[in-house]
């Protein structure tokens, strides 16, 4: 079987937002029993991650380290349209990914205890980002 | 239904290869509604990525960090047999991903309006590549 | 079809576990001719990569670069919890992946000549690694 579902999550502006118990309900409400789960971000200057759940302190110290080995407003950047968190933006996509396939298992993604599900976004302003989910197996 | 396609791609050296609409052509002719594509490519010194696909600045930025960040010729690099540029290689390839998993709707590769898939050459000299893409639902 | 297949694997610390063979045997003694293998790591301190499979020298460089680009106890980080490779290890996972999705054709494994799978264990001390394979297909 093949299921996908698309929605869209406002986000405030570069940091965070936690997708994990979203993805997991549209999960468990489908029809699939094993498989896969893929999520796909449609942009490219937001990622998704998998990352540590239980310390915030995690993706502060993440974003930190990302903003200092690829500093806004980079002199060496040509590519500013949008501003000096532009090309920034792209980089930290491609850093990262825009595509996540998980297991799903018993109905159920199979993350370990301490994955959870993040949206990144790179862009200083707030965005409307579209994401499609696609579950394939059985 | 699976289907897959095979194909070899000559590169011209360090740059980049749009993709986008030889892959959208195939998933066009091939069998697929809904699903994903699974694009691999078999290699360790070149990558595929999503990247921004209307400003080709963003490439040009992308390879320029990605120079400094991982220099040929770095003097702490023992793995050198195929030059300066081998041991970079492998390691923009793992920064950054050989299989892209792509959804697939209504026949059409789901991506994003400035989302287009490249081919990364990381040597310095052309070669040919050889990629792989697999086609799984309905 | 969809099978999966779960297993553990003891890792001595930071370094590379070979899982080419373990990952082909598991794929050849399946059921799957033609489709997708996910190999998915349940943690966010270790990695899934593909690597060059040839000469050692590249992971002992691969992981040089790393450890000089992504500090174990930079000052900067203050998710310390379990010492000093804690946050470098989330990041370094970040910076590379957890989840790998490769093609089987004929019933087996379609890498290229120079590609292994290794998972690439970045905490100090020795843990217990969960994997799930997916293998999805006809």
């Amino acid at each position: 079987m093949v299921e996908q579902h698309e929605w869209w999550v406002e986000t405030r502006g570069r940091g965070f937002t936690d997708l994990t118990a979203d993805v997991q309900a549209r999960v468990r409400q489908g029809r699939l029993v094993t498989g896969l789960c893929n999520l796909f971000l449609a942009h490219t200057s937001a990622s998704l991650i998998l990352c540590e759940n239980a310390d915030p302190t995690v993706r502060l110290d993440l974003e930190r380290w990302f903003s200092e080995a690829v500093p806004d407003g980079d002199p060496r950047f040509r590519h500013r349209d949008e501003g000096p968190d532009d090309m920034p933006a792209h980089l930290r996509s491609i850093l990262t990914t825009n595509s996540l396939s998980l297991p799903v298992s018993g109905g159920n993604l199979a993350l370990g205890t301490w994955q959870g599900v993040y949206l990144w976004e790179h862009r200083t302003r707030p965005h409307r980002r579209h994401l499609l989910l696609t579950l394939l197996g059985e």
